[in-house]
């Protein structure tokens, strides 16, 4: 039995779940090595000490990665504050500055990825999509909780479409940053502002109550994230309701929102969250798309989705042909 | 470590999965109820005599079920050869017998499910549906093995053409029966016939083989399909290949496909299914659409997917939008 009702819960033995045949042997070696690696243990919220140290570390490892990602691309980056907010703008050889842009809102639990993974990650969107990509490196707990993201990330969009049609802007982002862009297409509709031509969510957190199935079914068999982001939501929320729309999009009213793609994987602990989030828009009338990779955790195959398994360079092509068909 | 490679598997301990609260309350009474139900146990393919009691049991059960369906429906519904085969057809009141069609194949492990299953299956699309419904009561085993279902229904679409637009006629199956018209399309194809003007595919079987990852993620997890249908798969494919194209589409190449709707739950064992094929016939060029309910097993909630739960109301929905886009 479970949660106070008298529902009979799937009784399932203990079970070894190897990586399956269909997927590629880069994929199937991330799994492996995934299945390895140890559970992240993050702070309490309350323990503030203990996050400023774990921030710091991971915007050092960081550090590393962003400066060869920096020093490879092709992309001209620049950091330049739009609407006030740290902005990096990465534009592919050749594109007009004043074309189509994707506004990509970075992940990182709402905690991390500030600062260099930021930064590199509009080179790495700009490369991979040939598209000017903006990548919003918005203010984070704990010095900036809710709502000082999304308030950002609308900043910037503010300030965007003064000077770009929004009908050739789109859009993005990725775990955290699908969850702020979600919240962000709700606050552009909520106050009156032209919608973007589409918005791309990228097995988004939309949800940060953690109500959905895969809560549970995908619990330690998603092997990159293998365990609740309570703590970084409440970090997050500061003890805000965590069914505000603005913090959990997947509870708002989605009518309204410009055409949506929705990527996860059949392992993705947000699994739930993103089929979920996809069946609400397409009630609420949206064309809405949904995309789901074999056996693929939380982020694609590898660290971060990198190690260069053919099906997260796949998941760049679906959003290449979504924001091409987009802003044409 | 498993398949003789030097993987690791995820070590998954035993656990309770209660029905999540992300689903609607007839949803979750289902998967408690379901929980509850054995697993079926289907004789092995050699044993003809335990196979011809099984589905004489089977077909008995529906004689009781399609008489009320029959009874009930406002289509007009008859029985008649079409290129040789029997066929039931379900034109729902009003609509014209010369407009839309939607070519229907009934699931049922390729065993059961011919005669009256197949003759209600009729009048429960056409009524779901609002488009007039041609249920093909294809030849299965033990007397009639690969391939005599899917040239049955290649003998029906050959004749239904002749005298209707392929561009009005959608075809359509669940389960086993998603697996044959996916093999249908590919022997269109393979012919030179013109192709319909879309294709669904109901949480399709569509490789035998059983290789995708979900048979093992959501073995037991699935309370309506618990196990292998490895023993149905053998009956059907009498010693064929089960790589064959025609047996496992999935194997087969996509290209030149009508745009196609793809369903499956996330807890349906076929899930794996379900999305490699959505991903295949994406990477071949069509336009595929793929949809997953949540905590949904094989079939839809309930038996049969029987039992008013609005998630199974929203799949027909999908499905009617889908028909009424393609053949407009």
């Amino acid at each position: 039995m479970s949660s106070g009702d008298n529902l009979e819960p799937v009784r399932l033995p203990a079970r070894d779940i190897p990586p399956p045949t269909t997927i590629s042997d880069v994929a199937r070696v991330a799994l492996s090595e995934g299945a390895l690696g140890p559970a992240p243990g993050w702070p309490p919220a309350s323990d503030l000490d203990a996050w400023r140290r774990a921030i710091a570390d991971s915007t050092a490892l960081w550090e590393t990665v962003a400066a060869a990602t920096l020093a490879a691309t092709p992309s001209s980056v620049e950091t330049r504050a739009i609407g006030g907010v740290t902005c990096h703008v990465a534009t592919p050889p050749g594109l007009d500055p004043g074309g189509p842009l994707y506004l990509f809102i970075h992940g990182g639990a709402f905690v991390f990825g500030g600062g260099p993974y930021a930064k590199a990650q509009a080179a790495m969107q700009a490369d991979r999509l040939g598209v000017a990509s903006v990548s919003v490196d918005y203010r984070m707990p704990p010095d900036h909780p809710f709502p000082a993201a999304p308030e950002d990330c609308f900043a910037v969009y503010q300030a965007l479409i003064a000077t770009h049609d929004p009908a050739r802007i789109v859009i993005g982002g990725s775990s955290a940053g699908g969850n702020l862009a979600a919240a962000l297409t709700l606050m552009i509709r909520d106050r009156g502002l032209p919608a973007p031509a589409g918005l791309v969510l990228l097995t988004p957190e939309v949800d940060l109550t953690e109500s959905g199935d895969s809560f549970q079914t995908n619990a330690l068999l998603d092997v990159t994230l293998k365990g609740s982001l309570h703590n970084c939501n409440a970090l997050y929320a500061q003890g805000h309701d965590l069914t505000d729309p603005y913090l959990s999009p997947l509870h708002g009213d989605l009518h309204g929102f410009p055409p949506t793609l929705v990527q996860t994987g059949t392992r993705d602990i947000l699994l739930s969250n993103s089929v979920l989030m996809h069946r609400k828009l397409r009630r609420a009338g949206v064309e809405a798309d949904l995309h789901v990779w074999e056996a693929m955790p939380h982020g694609g195959f590898g660290p971060f989705g990198a190690g260069g398994a053919p099906e997260n360079a796949e998941i760049d092509e679906e959003v290449r042909r979504f924001i091409a068909r987009r802003v044409a």
